[in-house]
């Protein structure tokens, strides 16, 4: 049975997922909520969820202590055991570790040892709020099961197949390697998976396909796919570039930001607060949710519609920068909470792009559901995909084709 | 006789033409240089040319001593007057200057009084390098002129027609409008002569022509014409957003810029001194001069190969993107120094697009001259123009039109 544990450490959460490779499925799906918060409070909290194929079986507890990271994987071993569904973490093939930043060294998953352990920490600099915890989940994880194999999974490596044409900033060279600036781009382990199920879906090789994958969540991408190998991408050195997104900024003339701290009597970090948290849909509207927005919208609110307005806008011309840079495109892929969910963004964006040659079915649209579903028109220039992201399979995909020594695994039908 | 002075005035530089309307040419042509430059050292400069229909006639003036603007006034007055083709400057229809930044204010020429001198005073913290000489020439060219109308002509007034979905950045609200954050954009009257220009050479009316204009000087942007109407555009609060240039970055990833405050000892001023002075064209390969690059490409150099492709592949994406707003295209226009002159540049533009349907003819493009050369090959979604852009006779044109009480002038044909 190859099973693969699946980690996701952020700085006060751990978020867990037991998969089952074989089936292709989440046997048990967990979150470990306030650790290293408030520690004396008891205000900890551990919800676990067990999959079955008739439904869910979910326990929860609260008022837990966690003052720290290993607390909380000794939690989750703990009621992993006890669900009866994982008896002996030996019989894992390996635990995947989500690490977002890989820099300019690891362009594909790789098994955790000291020295990848030094290399991920090095990049704390270019992921501060991410990479840290990251690195306590593995020191932890890899104490708590020694004899596992424990496999660093990174968001940004499917994005190292960028030409230099789309990776470089025009900034002086010595300051770009000295600093390694360049492109990194993120959402790299969903991209992987959302374009493997359209090709499944699609009965093509992906190595034949040409995608441009919106993934629209909290944080929000996209990302033109050549032959399954990554070209483009709209995020950037960090996942501030590209979209709007709920509160970050996205594209922005950079004289701004020196305007602000001349004129507005802002610092650096608050003007890297005030771009990543207080902007995006929230700096246009209010709200960082885009349901908010879309209900307020419906409600003639003048604000929310400019914010949906402007953040489809911007999409409609990245997925024209994608069709220039691609030529042929088989397929637009929308993913991720609001990709899959709001069809009146996916509405808003593609109504616009009809020179273009793209054409949205508004039935077919409203109606998308489930796995992969198709919402263009039949005269459409490439087909319109919805597909249901699933990272954490993707993780445990790579995770095991990495310890059983690059076999590549196919991601099964479900 | 229909005849207006057009000014230039730069921080130690003024530029003049004389330019008659009637027969669409310019008569005379001048350039004061150092002006307040090195005050007693005498090494103040005047070039002015005489155009006649057979050629052209020059007279330089060197170790000249320009303390200040209005002392570079009174010796281009004089040298006019000298020159035999403009004996009384009451026989001028109007002074035309050229005024970088209009702001939110200004959205097409007006005749200057002292409010709108104060308007374009006000201004100056949007435009810092640009819009106090213009105030200058303002107030010198009024002194010196009592009686002419003197008109202000606007880089920025053509994209006051952008909807709000292409000049909102996605900003707190409250913000945006204390500080007047927006996308202003800029080579607005060279967008508007070359689209006139673009006109008459397609013989259709302008408010039918959906083009995209780029102008490629060593500023460089894009804007997308809708209707002979500015829909969106490259550049943005300032001229430092978009495309590549000759030492400016364009579009880069706004984190970039704490991130070098925070790792790299750069202030604010060190930042943006780095991303409008060291970057661009200069930071990737360490030449401004697109001549250069073009000419170190061909001798097998990598870097200015990058350079070139950064370049080309950055405007190829914002002419998808620009496909994407404007649904039908007409015609691509290439205009300025690069845009009309570098042949390789256009073609490394155009080499990618054609999934798009944009098609270059390799011959016709190696050929373009004059005012208006068609390039594009037969089979083109667009016809591809390289047109000649005159800022000068533009402002000449909107400045007579404003002081004949809004009355459109004609572009003559040539």
């Amino acid at each position: 049975m190859k099973r693969v544990l699946v980690l996701n450490s952020g700085s006060s959460s751990i978020k867990y997922q037991l998969i089952d490779l074989n089936r292709g499925v989440t046997a048990v799906s967990g979150l470990i909520e306030r650790v290293g918060e408030n520690i004396g409070a008891r205000d900890g909290r551990l919800t676990q969820h067990l999959h079955f194929d008739d439904g869910k079986e979910t326990d929860s507890r609260e008022a837990l202590d966690i003052p720290d990271h290993a607390t909380g994987f000794r939690l989750m071993a703990e009621h992993l055991q006890d669900c009866g569904l994982l008896k002996d973490f030996h019989d894992l093939a390996a635990v995947g570790h989500r690490v977002v930043h890989g820099g300019e060294r690891f362009s594909r998953a790789v098994q955790v040892d000291e020295a990848v352990l030094a290399g991920i920490r090095a990049l704390v600099p270019l992921a501060p709020l991410h990479n840290p915890a990251a690195v306590t989940g593995l020191e932890s994880a890899r104490d708590l099961l020694p004899g596992v194999p424990q496999v660093a999974v990174f968001d940004t490596a499917f994005h190292s197949t960028l030409p230099a044409r789309a990776y470089e900033y025009a900034l002086p060279r010595d300051l770009r390697r000295r600093h390694h600036i360049r492109r990194y781009g993120f959402h790299g382990i969903s991209c992987q998976y959302v374009s493997r199920r359209a090709a499944l879906h699609l009965e093509r090789p992906l190595d034949e396909l040409n995608l441009i994958v919106l993934h629209l969540g909290n944080g929000a991408s996209v990302t033109a796919i050549e032959g399954g190998r990554s070209i483009d991408t709209s995020m950037g050195m960090t996942p501030l570039e590209g979209l709007v997104m709920g509160s970050r900024s996205g594209d922005i003339d950079p004289a701004i930001l020196t305007y602000l701290m001349a004129h507005a009597d802002l610092s650096p970090k608050d003007v890297s607060r005030l771009l990543n948290r207080e902007s995006g849909l929230k700096g246009l509207c209010g709200s960082n949710d885009m349901r908010e927005v879309l209900r307020r919208r419906e409600q003639g609110d003048a604000e929310a519609a400019l914010a949906l307005d402007v953040f489809a806008y911007r999409a409609r011309k990245y997925i024209g920068a994608y069709t220039a840079a691609l030529g042929r495109v088989d397929a637009l892929v929308f993913t991720a909470g609001i990709g899959e969910h709001a069809s009146p963004v996916r509405e808003a964006i593609l109504e616009g792009l009809s020179g273009l040659g793209y054409a949205l079915d508004r039935a077919r649209n409203a109606q998308a559901t489930g796995e992969v579903s198709e919402i263009q028109r039949d005269d459409s220039r490439a087909r319109v995909l919805v597909v249901a992201t699933h990272e954490e399979m993707e993780i445990a995909r790579q995770a095991l084709a990495c310890v059983e020594g690059g076999v590549t695994v196919a991601l099964p039908e479900r």
